[in-house]
């Protein structure tokens, strides 16, 4: 049994926020200003090939997703796209930057509860400022003791989080949507995952292989269910 | 005189490397671009203005100014500008991103010598992943025991940041060249400010008051002087 609570730490779109369904929303209106031109299905497939090709450049956000967005609807019209649609894009892009942020059910309740009893983190990838605004527009700040918002969730990014907040794998847990940037990269470090799937997944964020349940790794349906969880596994605070 | 060698503290873009005079070559094509809809002031005005509407959503970095580019040009044209064009600008905000990280004279030498005393922050703001992609391109990395990458260097960001490494501000020494990023908020905290000019400086970087000279300010023509500075000051580490 740890003689510490361990310190708790979150992904945020998906997990504590909807953000996929937002992007799918743009999707089906791009997919739809593009089918004069290709299928839905060669829309999407170009689309991610240039999100890929620019992720090294662009990094995650909404603001490298409009640039490829508007750099594949380029190339897919022919260059035949109105400056019209162009606009329309764009528009899209910062209408996403602007979306509310919409809490997952019992996130509220559960960050309260844990807040109480241990050491909570936000740990995000994507726009720095985009980030930050949805924090702050979540009203859930005040129960996060640091935010930290990294280019990439990998496990060098993890290991420096945690060297720089002196936390011992031992006594971390993340909890995120994404087997890829929330759960493989904190086992492969000594750490504890727990997963809480969201209905939708982006295709970069899917994991090939699931990881083996080998007393680190948790799923659970919601994120009401962590507290518990954690007083199974004597991390109750 | 401090018991302790104080913390230096550098800004990054046009302090350690070249990157006003990236824009001002963007900017020069961009205005070559939009010749035959309007005059060169109108349309570094427009821009300037679309950039300052988008500042709040977008943050600062190339991305964010890539998109104020393209919908500035859209407006500006009427809508008239070619699909190719805004291909060659968003290819333009690649190139960007992919720039060599040029050093200012002076820069890897003085860093140096002042890594062998003082503790060494770099302290910026813009896109997360193009600062980070800068930094470990400049070869200073080493130098640096903490990079922090803010979405607006404010007082407030400063003076977490200070909190953060249990810095005091009596103790902290910022370098850079902007009068309202880089020295004004770190003044206004009880720190030192030490002001490089770089030969360009973004509209929206120019600082309406120089700050008084009250023993905490201080400028210099290059960063090699730096060293000495700080030996006259008894911050000599």
């Amino acid at each position: 049994m740890p003689t510490q609570a361990p310190v708790i730490a979150f992904d945020a779109d998906d997990t504590l926020w909807h953000n996929e369904t937002i992007f799918e929303d743009v999707h089906a209106r791009y997919r739809h200003m593009l089918a004069q031109y290709h299928d839905a299905a060669t829309v999407e497939r170009t689309l991610f090939a240039t999100e890929m090709r620019n992720l090294d450049l662009y990094g995650y956000g909404v603001k490298g997703f409009t640039l490829s967005a508007l750099e594949t609807a380029i190339e897919l019209s022919d260059g035949n796209i109105s400056t019209n649609e162009i606009s329309q894009l764009i528009a899209l892009g910062r209408d996403m930057l602007a979306h509310p942020v919409v809490l997952l059910p019992g996130v509220a309740e559960t960050l309260a509860t844990l807040a109480g009893t241990h050491r909570l983190l936000v740990i995000t990838k994507g726009d720095l400022r985009d980030q930050e605004r949805k924090i702050a527009k979540s009203g859930l700040a005040e129960f996060f003791g640091h935010t930290e918002i990294v280019s990439d969730k990998n496990a060098d990014a993890y290991a420096s989080i945690l060297r720089r907040h002196a936390i011992s794998p031992s006594s971390f847990v993340m909890v995120g949507n994404s087997l890829k940037s929330d759960i493989l990269p904190v086992l492969s470090l000594g750490g504890t995952g727990v997963h809480v799937p969201y209905h939708l997944t982006w295709e970069h964020e899917r994991a090939e292989t699931p990881p083996a349940n080998d007393g680190h790794f948790f799923t659970v349906k919601t994120i009401r269910e962590l507290p518990s969880l954690l007083a199974h596994l004597g991390m109750g605070g």
